[in-house]
């Protein structure tokens, strides 16, 4: 999607959303939330979500998944101690990959700050390569849970 | 305080509690999350109180705190996607210092994982040198309202 | 550029490199970096250029570059104790844009491990919009001059 | 050792050191490196230490070290985009903990910024509980060697 649509982006558009605490360090001198701290609080949204909703268990599940590309686009800042709300959104879900979209948004305010892309390909730990047979039943699962969700909450 | 008597910390011991969701950078490779990081967030607690109860503003306020020194005891710990609750006292409050403690809480459990002291010299920011005439007058009456805040919370 | 042609991205496409040693806590619970520090290091090794090498100087400058989009691709993984490092080079230089490139590379070894693009506006302090005469001319020359060493680096 | 004592360490106090490159994102507000990063320094050095010279490999040893108590204190800053010194000495070695002792140079000064120590106790990875035997022999020797090396240094 364009730059501009992406900006139109609202909490509707996603199916789960997660309040975070901005921190102290989260700043930088600019008296804003760091760049790169946004893609920390991507990564914790589509962890959480993978570990509540689809049986992820780091340490010792058979699967797991690597980021092989990610993006993001910022349209305005949020400084600590602001909460932010992380929502997210599955673009596209692939036999064993799937784009998640993220929104980030400041409680109290409607427009979104940032829309970020992750694409993670799901790899068996024993060998580090993509799961033969695409990502066990539980991940899919829950993300298709997501893909119904987002839509419902559009409606 | 003791090691021993640091351990019996419960919420009531203080006077003003955030919660922070854990981010899934916060976790290292032993499942748990990383020692240095409860320093962020006992960071982050000390610095939303000064800004939200003492009127404190980073980017312009003519004082600000330096951090002379800190230590922690770590009892137990705490995982990604966990929320933790930051709870904050004041131990002795100077002229021109503060000495804060935090208790970092897991929810839905009592016992406390972690407690630390953080020392503040508040200086002009102008020199960094300690301000002559101690703290200003926004952020001693912050600070005592806390200190009453906590004793209240004891009863 | 495609991934592929990403992939094939070495030390002598870039012209200013620094080396970065890596943290205990950047790497994740599957024992390699967590992707969101690539970003952290994109950053700062962008940063330490304009403010070694273009004059910036963030406490102060009257124009600071705001980050509006990123992006990576990840080829390899890293992990701690590595060093890594940082290379840089400059895609398109706009009047008042400039989209940095970034590989990361491990140390003692050829292939890149990620590359990266980070697009900066440079806006004024004051208003934090757009520099209306567009970057500042200590920028520009600094700029101009890793083009130029990208080039001869590459012969 | 007194606050005053800790200030006159030198690099020829401790028996290990690394370079550690200061990240854009370790400044806070006040264009100084945030307290809380220099324990994610500490950590690194004495992680590093552990890996390269113990034997450790986290992902698989059986035993690891668990943070019980850290402190720190602090005597200048260091701002990015500066190159800091970590320097390791062991002050205690028992049956199955140890206290690291880390002090932080900032290059080209002489003066240390800032002094802590951190204390590990040696667990199984089985139990989370204290090595019963203490800790192995490769840690032993490993932390032995930089006992001795800290006493050569110091000549």
């Amino acid at each position: 999607m364009s730059h501009l649509r992406l900006k139109e982006r609202r909490r509707e558009d996603y199916g789960y959303i997660k309040e975070y605490r901005t921190r102290w360090s989260d700043n930088d001198m600019y008296d804003h939330m760091n760049n790169s701290v946004y893609n920390f609080l991507f990564d914790s949204v589509v962890n959480t979500y993978l570990i509540e909703e689809c049986g992820l268990h780091p340490p010792t599940s058979s699967q797991y998944g690597l980021v092989v590309h990610s993006h993001a686009d910022f349209f305005g800042s949020i400084a600590f101690p602001a909460v932010a709300d992380l929502a997210l959104r599955v673009n596209k879900l692939g036999k064993s990959s799937v784009t998640y979209e993220i929104g980030l948004f400041e409680q109290g305010i409607q427009e979104v700050k940032s829309v970020g892309e992750i694409i993670h390909v799901f790899v068996d730990r024993e060998t580090g390569r993509p799961a033969a047979n695409g990502m066990n039943e539980s991940l899919k699962e829950g993300l298709l849970k997501l893909v119904m969700e987002q839509k419902r909450s559009k409606l």
